[in-house]
């Protein structure tokens, strides 16, 4: 089923109170059309946002500790307390060791967490699939924030990434990101093979995000 | 005035439900002692805390970064909204960048938020003092969660911070911290010319945390 | 062919003249039995052993920059042109994020070096074979500098490895390490499938170097 | 006595042996005027350098470890036998942790090396003043390769970390880089109070670096 996965950033427009509303905004759309919208806010807005609203919330990052010692980190345990049913990894924003990444990736297993790893190109998708996350995500770090679509800049590379993630890991469910701003964007990722997209600043900083989620769940809608 | 910081790093006790029931009762020994008591949870359980309590909060870390294209970083502006008035910075578990030390506390100090730079030995917290953040905490590493307090074991070390502190900042209030477990442990920091401890294992992994609470705010009216 | 990398580490007994002296000491062992022995010494130190002995040299690291504006790193043209033919990547005591990896491996592909690729399990392993190495070692980073040998106490990673090597990129040469101290560790490790070991204390802290790096060559002659 | 620093970063045109012809080069011009010209090469070409010339070679960066286990880092003792005097650390493009810088510029103290912090800004430097390294040397980031001196650019800022430095710490050189690439530029640094400069690609990137050098040394001798 495919699926929409709004990444907050650390943008203020969707922090705080107004993290609240967009992921009310998010859960309306979600209702009305039938698609799968996730919303990823900062971690502090976790809680209040799972309490309010019913689709799924996702951290934007956890860090590869355990309980204990670890003062500054941001701990699965305490994500999924706040109601948390995934994370975002390896976002081009937040780039991890791979090490770190094989931990956290286990670590959301073990949990029953929803991973969902963020990738800069084919090459790096692929070893990312080894490690069995649930999602993929690709996003070419030089079109974030361009409003350049990545599934119609560079479409030969989602559909390699697509190839190279199924080669090694026949389950994942890959997505792409960067660039998305509208409906036609969307139809576009899914007709590469993704289940969908990450967007952030698409939605986010939309005049009027409703109506943008609504068109994206429209060409969903109409391309299933 | 005195001051006890809870740190409740990423310790299962202090996560979560627990770490409201423990602010909780941070909050009725301060009010019955009349000793300052902050509490520095995980960033996800910020905002439950600071609606419930009337004590201060703090973050444990914050990333040098503004609103905008962060994916997975902590924002001051979040942390702030959610109920925070302060920051650790620095702790030995989440060492910065000396660069990102500065930007933090100035950013700390544009939004009036209270800056606590944690250092590991004099020549650290003097070049820390330079930053002019509000507080300077001594906390030797190899003491952290030792039950070998920093103000027995070392009190020619947190002297020497307090003077080289004062020589660069006269307004800086300096704490110390590790291995802080009994009153007596508080009232050695006092005597070293401190203003009050930086806690987290002596409380939090405590049998009973109020009691070793209490033990400390007595310790202080005590000597005051 | 089998190999066995040699890894000086910043060891004290493998630095300056004493890393040229034990680099003479590899040469002579590997004419005499005609095993590949190559050695990875200190960035500093690679020129002078490069000018003096004709087994490969490689270095421990090299950054994911090109040349330009990057003062304190360490460039793939300076560690060539010095007259490395290869680099590890990813040793577990320099940890690097997936990205970088990739990147790093891209470059020496372009470059025509040796790149070999250090991880700490099999899936790790798995995800960094995807990125096309020419080597792929295997190091449980707790076994490392302890003498129990990776290819005796953990055969079931190892074959692990070296299985789910072969699927993602039936080209990669698989090697082992941690540990491996006697030539009994070494032909443990060829019979578990892989082409040799990475070695460092093993021979750089051994009473007499010759001694157990001619131990480990007449192992492998007598397996092949 | 007046100093010049040319910090060789990982450009091609100072890597290797165009770096010992470099290097050959600035000792010219510090024998002909009389002026104390040091050079920074990248870490292989230390030795090679040290061995050719007799004006003060540094490292770019040293990690903060001592002998041992430590893959991929560079080591004090390494470049010191290769033939380096001192080092810069933290340079804009090698920013380090606050308690790393303290270690390395103990362990040049100890080791009787010459340590050149360098700073972001005023701030910063008075922190690393706090560390007593022997020198600081402010380079405003985003003045760093742009041609526009900071000594003309930001006088303030200069005089201001000279002020600070000072007063943290009365035995410490100060210096200033960033756009530095005239004779000009030079003689305002050494009027507001620094000892020098630290210059990178105005004299490694000019078209006749001797040309260069040679003014910048005339300058100074001018002024002094």
């Amino acid at each position: 089923m495919p699926v929409i996965i709004v990444n907050y950033k650390t943008y203020a427009e969707a922090a705080g109170k107004k993290a609240v509303k967009l992921s009310k905004t998010a859960e309306e759309v979600s209702l009305e059309s039938g698609v799968n919208i996730c919303v990823a806010p900062q971690v502090a807005d976790i809680k209040s946002i799972a309490e309010t609203v019913s689709i799924p919330v996702f951290a934007q990052h956890i860090d590869p500790v355990v309980p204990g010692s670890y003062t500054g980190h941001i701990l699965l345990e305490s994500v999924k307390e706040a109601g948390a049913v995934g994370t975002l990894i390896n976002h081009a924003e937040k780039q991890l060791k791979l090490c770190d990444i094989e931990a956290i990736v286990a670590r959301t297993r073990e949990a029953d967490m929803i991973s969902v790893v963020c990738t800069s190109n084919a090459a790096v998708s692929e070893a990312a699939a080894a490690l069995k996350p649930d999602i993929i995500s690709l996003e070419p770090p030089e079109l974030i924030g361009t409003g350049i679509p990545v599934s119609k800049s560079k479409p030969d590379a989602v559909t390699e990434m697509v190839t190279l993630v199924k080669h090694v890991n026949p389950c994942a469910v890959t997505l792409c990101g960067a660039g998305i701003t509208k409906g036609d964007d969307v139809v576009a990722a899914l007709k590469l093979g993704t289940m969908g997209v990450l967007v952030a600043s698409g939605i986010v900083k939309a005049k009027d995000p409703r109506k943008v989620l609504m068109e994206f769940s429209e060409a969903i809608s109409e391309t299933m």
